[in-house]
């Protein structure tokens, strides 16, 4: 990875120059509105949704709130981690010289998305990729990453395994890490998706009274107010609050709470950033804890307002709005926005006061969409075989044993 | 619905004014590409695939095809149905008049797509909508119908049942019947999305040798080639031909093979249009056989070329496919002209011959979104359980017992 010394400084105006730089590269993927979605987002929860919370025999929260979905789902390798990548290359391309990039060749560690992404990136200017992934991960994610060129080699999950096998690799190679997110480069690259949200929101707001079949839209020469985006590394969300940082528009961060899976929440709460973190939640782009680099922008008052947190059970529901209702195909992670836009009471209350009587425009990052129909017949399968399976063999989604996740 | 008489040529020009008519009511859908699905479909199939065919031990064909989704599950109420609804309403209301159709009301019987589109368009123009639908619907389709303020009236699930319960309302309220497809009014609405089709084809077309990650594509001043749509009652099929009679874009049709759901293709075999069909092919919005005023459009030559068939696991692959790929959540129905596309070794022979090495860029019309993970997590149970499921019962994959389907 480029030297941190030569990173740019983490404003809007880097995000700008990151977006120029890599948006041949990337989709200008759409944003899109469902009725239907921001009308249930308008109608109080019921009073039995507050039973058991601390909300209980309160009167639900009444807040108008009509919402943009940025389909990340949609960006080559079917999730936004595209965006850093290629920004992160071409940073280090400049800095460490093309012909030395190429002789080196570049690593990272991941099962996921960053795999694809980088390989992807590195497939498409020529260098050589070696992606270390647990023996464990699924053959379709290994498939995907051997398909755009990557040397895929083998590690046991832990980290402490990952990071021998990485480490060899480096010494064998002289390849150049790219981290998944605790960088300031990937930061800015993940960040360029609020850019275009941020215009795309003003046309289609612009264009929405003349727009059949629209319903609670400030379209009064309204813009965004705000956007909430889903937290694992914190790479994107961090990208995002970096990005909007000083135009007013209020940044959120959504995670899943089960099994602390909410260590950002919990460490602004303690102040201090939370370094291990061993969840399953079904959202498992959710599953990391905060980097340090990300953990600077996001512990920010000025550039993030606040952390929210949802149960699994919630993340289904709204998992299942977007796929039947909105007809966007989302991995569960996509899904905890907006599962605390319309379930979390805190998020509604502080929604209701802060907007009134007039709403707010939220737009709500869908962060990808790489999960299969297999998976989705899991997570959707009757209630009682699935909890079994779960309690018993503390298994993922993809069936896959997950290691204690530590940030980078 | 307007008198037969009173019904506009079924023309293109027909078509134009329709979507003049429609288009303030109805979304402009997109229309999306995905590289990885024209490589595949740009791929030979493998010998093993031609198999116990007609092609086995042949050379696979080798076409290059460039698809382009036209997506109507992005449609109002999730499909389609909603252009044909708007249109014969408005139609309706012109011809017969606007406090007569209000006092009198609109019947129809559907226990689909068409009950909410037609409860959506009476709402609009504040008209009273009664639906006849069989007491077996799902819960979740009777509930979409009421929520758009319908009368929902329950009826037996036989063709007799069902009509008599319509006759019955007719009688007592004066309603005047919506037929689902059969009749020129429909057809002309729900051909607008060729008119919107063809234009959107032509601008991404243009604008292709700009994009990343394009592959295949044919830019040297292409325009669409081709278009395939699937058949059920056959009223947006015929719709479509109609639309680009005369334009040089070539006009598939596509249906399900399963327990003789392909009836167009057979009825044009024989020179006869096939009147009754009885089976569950997982593409339940395509069960129905051909209603008489769509068959005179796709039995005439210069409209249709030609309709093709597939196996209900190539419906599946092709869901698959668009659900895991491209991201697009589609109910069977809408995956049936892809199956067509990858999978069908007589069409693929076809268009290898006629397109060349220069390939051709066909669009492919995505029907409808309306289905829910219930039936996915269904539909891609390990295929033992499935199997011996359908088999014992003879259930549709919504639970629901079909009666015999008798075209309109």
């Amino acid at each position: 990875m480029a030297e941190l010394s030569t990173s740019p400084p983490l404003t809007r105006a880097s995000v700008q120059v990151a977006h120029e730089r890599i948006k041949s590269n990337i989709h200008h993927t759409p944003v899109l509105t469902n009725a239907t979605i921001s009308q249930f987002a308008s109608t109080p929860q019921t009073a039995n949704a507050l039973q058991g919370t601390e909300w209980q025999g309160e009167e639900p929260a009444n807040p108008k709130i009509w919402v943009l979905f940025k389909c990340e789902n949609y960006q080559r390798i079917g999730a936004f981690k595209a965006r850093g990548a290629f920004h992160a290359l071409g940073r280090l391309i400049e800095v460490v010289g093309e012909d030395e990039v190429r002789r080196r060749g570049v690593v990272t560690h991941s099962s996921g998305n960053h795999a694809q992404a980088l390989s992807l990136a590195a497939k498409t200017f020529d260098i050589p990729a070696h992606i270390v992934m647990p023996t464990i991960s699924t053959p379709s994610k290994i498939a995907g990453t051997k398909s755009y060129g990557a040397n895929v080699i083998f590690s046991g999950s832990t980290s402490d395994e990952r990071e021998a096998v990485v480490a060899d690799v480096i010494a064998k190679t002289g390849a150049i890490l790219v981290p998944p997110y605790d960088h300031p480069d990937i930061m800015l690259g993940q960040g360029t998706l609020a850019l275009e949200l941020e215009q795309q929101a003003e046309e289609i707001l612009s264009d929405a009274s003349k727009s059949a079949g629209k319903i609670g839209i400030r379209n009064n020469g309204a813009s965004l107010d705000a956007v909430i985006a889903p937290c694992g590394g914190g790479g994107m969300l961090s990208g995002v609050a970096t990005a909007l940082s000083g135009t007013g528009i209020t940044v959120f961060g959504a995670e899943p709470s089960f099994e602390g899976a909410d260590d950002a929440r919990r460490g602004l709460l303690q102040g201090s950033r939370i370094e291990k973190v061993k969840t399953l939640t079904i959202a498992d782009g959710l599953r990391t804890p905060v980097g340090k680099i990300p953990w600077t922008v996001l512990s920010d008052k000025t550039k993030l307002h606040s952390m929210y947190s949802v149960t699994e059970d919630q993340i289904k529901k709204a998992m299942r709005l977007l796929l039947e209702r909105a007809k966007i195909f989302v991995e569960p992670s996509s899904a905890v926005p907006l599962a605390v836009v319309l379930f979390n009471e805190d998020f509604r209350r502080l929604v209701a006061q802060e907007a009134g009587d007039k709403g707010w425009n939220i737009g709500v990052v869908l962060s990808g969409g790489n999960t299969t129909v297999d998976a989705i017949a899991k997570l959707y399968a009757p209630e009682a075989e699935k909890l079994g399976e779960r309690q018993e063999g503390k298994v993922g989604m993809n069936g896959e044993k997950v290691a204690e996740n530590i940030a980078g």
